[in-house]
């Protein structure tokens, strides 16, 4: 089996990796760079494919498909929003259709080196914000792959009921290197450098998807390796 | 009703844009290069929404996502089989799941802008060879769109039971500016230019797409005005 894997970089997709790797699968990374804010994530999904030593492809989408969005991580870039992920003013951090573009892509490089399925890393925690990780969207756009494709490429959300605390546990388990991943939306220059990086960012540890982390892994009662600005 | 119409320059996805001009939508089109061999059909799109003085989006797919593939038009870029449109042979026309990717980017481009819908022109012609162009496909695809988007953007494909011919029928009735759309997977350049365009390119006449283009006019009984090479 062999399983294209969307890789963002962050917690959630980097395990959904190690965990089709944990199955057997051969894997195949798709790396997408969509002109987001938090770009920085994209050279964690490089640092991680190298950790597991999978082929990637990376796919550059146009940053004009999302021209005049209403987002603050792609278009007009509006400001990133502080709280809690679930909170409705995280509806700004939405960029427009994105999972079903990502799917897409990986299908087509699915398609074109031989793969079988596609998998990406939706989970329970992205639901009431993100239309395009709950089940019902992931049943349709994989549907919508199956009978678009020649070979009849299969979609999977594995983590789709899982909350991200399930996750950071499941990702201490399969030895995931989490202090190589990234979530956050708003990458903050790093004030007190104590390396050779001195125009490193670090995790800002106010936006959404930085106290989802924070939160997940204080639930699972594990140790947190993140540097946080705040 | 705001309306946005993947125009590939080609003669269904024109008729499809001057079919939705003539029920009283306002229209948006998308024009995608994606690294198709037959890049001539952009200028045509350019031309076509010119014409009917549409807004446009110009969205790049990044050809990586085709690296590999087993096409003609795309990825290894073998030669472009000659003969009927239905033929066997012409499987190795198909890009690897472009229509969920066009599709997904025009749902983004509609999220956007503000738009309600995202039409393609997938006809029955199709039906044989692309998968992506069949009704159960556009059915999955459409849900996958609707879903996914925060508006719940829905797609149609108003052709997709339409032969060729009847796109060419109505095509005239509607006045679609036919000379200026492109069909060829091949294009050809013009060994007998006629005018102050030297280094034009002209419909091969001999691909699958060029031969359901004359076989189109000519069963509607209509005028075909294109230049073939052969």
């Amino acid at each position: 089996m062999k399983t294209v894997v969307l890789l963002s970089g962050g917690l959630d997709s980097t395990t959904v990796l190690a965990h089709a790797l944990y199955l057997g699968h051969t894997a195949h990374a798709v790396i997408v760079d969509y002109g987001q804010r938090h770009r920085r994530e994209l050279r964690s999904a490089d640092e991680i494919a190298w950790h597991y030593k999978v082929p990637t492809s990376h796919v550059a989408i146009d940053p004009m498909a999302f021209a005049g969005a209403d987002s603050s991580q792609v278009g007009q870039m509006k400001s990133v929003p502080h709280g809690h992920y679930a909170a409705p003013s995280m509806k700004t951090t939405v960029v427009p259709n994105r999972n079903m573009i990502l799917i897409a892509l990986a299908g087509a490089v699915a398609e074109s080196v031989g793969g079988d399925e596609v998998w990406y890393a939706a989970h329970a925690g992205d639901h009431p914000i993100y239309p395009d990780c709950r089940p019902e969207f992931a049943l349709a756009a994989g549907l919508a792959l199956f009978l678009g494709t020649v070979k009849g490429i299969r979609m999977e959300a594995p983590f789709v009921r899982l909350t991200k605390t399930d996750i950071a546990r499941r990702a201490i388990q399969l030895h995931v290197p989490v202090e190589l991943t990234w979530s956050c939306y708003d990458p903050q220059l790093d004030e007190h450098p104590v390396d050779d990086h001195p125009t490193d960012v670090i995790h800002c540890g106010l936006c959404g998807t930085c106290v989802e982390r924070r939160e997940a892994f204080r639930e699972a009662g594990l140790t947190d390796p993140t540097e946080y600005a705040r």
